[in-house]
């Protein structure tokens, strides 16, 4: 056992336009290890929503598993999302990509109305219910609205985004790139990572804000 | 046109195992932007050697593009390494992973007498030729040794990779997992990474400290 905070990190594949984009995870298990917390890659066992070559952008007739595709990322250390057990650790964390509104969630496809994939609700709603800090990065916001129904929380500046959002119950909050929203009364804490930045150091300083922030809300009661 | 300094960094796929090591990737990325440099991803467009389920760890019956995957890392921004041209570049950089020892080169089946990709032959012997310094992260300098057959290398400590090395014609200096080591003779930078790093931010810390020696080779005549 360590004493050391634990984040769970929920992918939702490997690649920005089918899965978890890969800058916003890796940035984030980084800003995770400086500042002396350890992390545990999750991801949920289905298939993606699709596979997306992304030299082309064009969809492919291929099929490919969440978890699986999470795992490169992970570098094979990751577990199933099912497994997830909100005492084994202090902070959960999104980072974004299209993977969140495409499989974790329907959002890119359904909006306001989408289904959310069960071990993502069950694993946001247990660990809100047990005061752990949450965080989103990017379009990841989206998920956790439409299964808390409640929050201020931010993906930017996209009107139209952000009126989803407020239809889902949340409150939305524009920002700059490596700007992040606390909501201390939910415990929550989103940055708009690559739905503004155009520069990979603004992912790498909209994370680190974030894990920072989520460690500092951990200490509140 | 900029006139910042211009890095090419070579893809070798998408994942630890089968392609391009994602962390040092989107470090050695990170690093480059935050020292006012800008990057280009380049991959050669050829079949991966095979395809690993990072999951299992086991060899799935699949094929994939070593660019198309790649493009995941360069989130669509990537070129064919064939098309690289030494001119319109100042520094060629080759992050690691299973992919530069499986498919820019055959190191990881077949040692020292392996095959090496033309395109990377190509890119490596211009840049070399051109006077540009060139980096590589930790199994990527036996690429580098394998096409210049020189060079003061380091993949960290492990004897055998080293041996190998050595019969390749280069020298083989030990380091620890943030260590780099400069051949300012051939300017070429190379540090261990995950041949030894056990945190993400000793990754981190060697991708910087490789771009920030490769930046001031440039300015050696």
């Amino acid at each position: 056992m360590t004493d050391k905070p634990r984040f769970a990190v929920v992918l939702s594949g490997c690649g920005v336009f089918d899965g978890a984009e890969i800058h916003e995870s890796v940035l984030t298990l980084l800003a995770i290890d400086r500042v002396g917390a350890v992390a545990q890659c999750f991801a949920p066992d289905i298939p993606q929503a699709h596979v997306v070559d992304h030299r082309t952008g064009a969809v492919v007739e291929e099929s490919r598993n969440v978890l699986t595709e999470a795992a490169r990322i992970a570098r094979g250390s990751i577990a199933d999302l099912a497994t997830f057990d909100p005492q084994a650790f202090d902070v959960l964390i999104f980072p974004g990509g299209f993977g969140a509104a495409k499989n974790l969630s329907r959002f890119a496809f359904d909006g306001p109305a989408c289904t959310v994939d069960p071990s993502v609700e069950q694993a946001i709603k247990q660990a809100h219910a047990a005061g752990l800090p949450i965080g989103a990065l990017c379009i990841a916001p989206a998920v956790i609205a439409r299964v808390l129904g409640k929050g201020t929380l931010t993906i930017g500046t996209d009107a139209d985004t952000a009126k989803a959002l407020e239809r889902l119950g949340a409150t939305h909050q524009g920002t700059a790139p490596t700007e992040i929203v606390i909501d201390r009364a939910n415990k929550i804490v989103t940055t708009p990572c690559y739905m503004l930045a155009t520069r990979i150091s603004q992912v790498a300083e909209g994370a680190e804000a974030t894990v920072r922030a989520l460690l500092t809300l951990r200490e509140t009661p």
